[in-house]
């Protein structure tokens, strides 16, 4: 079994666990705070950052991009139709720059800073950033939650999966991202019935049943989060 | 000939512009800039960012990492020694993980900060950032770039080349990016000679010859800049 180094509040380390629990492939989890900056993780990735994957050899994979890319070409490449990416160039890309939208860019307009705030800050040490939650920075977040919930909503509105046909990378970068915002209760799908769908479909998904147990130190979560019938 | 937008003075779009250089095919350069969110341009990118490659079916690649790897599929893998990518599933994640360092990382506590407060906003408009430079901003940029030359130094004292034994990807994105600051003078190799070696190598080559003669609107690139011999 191989060894993850993650966060369960954050988007690229659920991202993660989901790709293997498509593959049917359990990990032995570490929670690892990346503001700790143990020095036994930072020898592993000096970037200090998660998620990191302990492979067969016990390499350190660094990155939720760097991991998914591992997967697919030592597992997904065998599964057929069940693989998470493309065979095609184009429709690589495609995935690859929906994964990236949602982990990074909406990572970086939204999620973090609402698990940071929320989350995080509560019980940090102030040198570490600690402190009562920032309500500007909680403002800011949710004025960008909706352009990315419109946005999926015209993907999912026009494709079967996000980045099209087939479940992907794409789909699990996405998914990963709006299960915390639902864990947070900041999920409004308001006038956004396909993104609802689609979001109901992945949740339902069994990848997904140990997210739903996933709890944060100090805040419960919403109520709705492990309803799949929400 | 393929097309692709991109600005001179950003890292991912020179990274780009190094692979195709380094594979011998020539690019149309459209420069755009990243703040006027040209509408013509969000279509083919919603997301705004650089750089942007249209390809052989002006399909929009988006991003420096989709179209690494796109030119890998397409062109790379058939290079054999002059791939600038590996077959080996770890040395591929090697690749990618400093790839992703000097192009993300490094953008993000360095570069693109430098880039933005001495470059762009001098002639930036004020509702879109522009104004004088802000000496606290290039203060914690500066106070970073240490720290990434030192890794830099490490990998090069242990490897032929920052990710192994081959020329690859991820040595094109830490010149990418150390080209900008030899650009803008802030380049100190003191006490750090396989750094040092390493960047002149990688600046003498055929590939990085275009950029050496960049121009930055305003600002003159530092005495050093082009001199291969520094």
């Amino acid at each position: 079994m191989l060894t993850l180094f993650h966060h369960s509040m954050l988007a690229p380390s659920r991202f993660v666990r989901l790709i293997f629990g498509e593959y049917g492939e359990e990990l032995s989890l570490i929670e690892e705070l990346p503001w700790a900056r143990r020095k036994e993780f930072l020898a592993l990735n000096p970037a200090g950052t998660l998620p990191v994957l302990l492979a067969e050899n016990d390499a350190p994979l660094v990155g939720a991009g760097v991991i998914a890319e591992y997967v697919d070409e030592t597992r997904g490449a065998l599964k057929r139709e069940r693989r998470l990416f493309a065979e095609d160039v184009f429709q690589r890309a495609e995935i690859r720059r929906l994964t990236d939208w949602f982990l990074d860019k909406m990572d970086n307009e939204v999620t973090r800073h609402l698990v940071r705030e929320r989350v995080f800050k509560p019980f940090l040490p102030g040198q570490a950033g600690g402190g009562p939650p920032n309500p500007q920075a909680i403002r800011a977040a949710r004025a960008n939650v909706r352009q990315h919930l419109k946005y999926l909503n015209f993907l999912a509105s026009t494709r079967d999966w996000i980045a099209g046909a087939r479940l992907s990378h794409a789909d699990l970068a996405a998914a990963a991202s709006l299960s915390l915002l639902d864990y947070l209760g900041e999920l409004d799908f308001t006038d956004l019935q396909a993104a609802r769908d689609w979001y109901g479909r992945v949740k339902s998904r069994p990848s997904f049943r140990p997210l739903l147990t996933d709890r944060a130190r100090g805040l419960a979560p919403s109520a709705r989060y492990a309803d799949l019938d929400f």
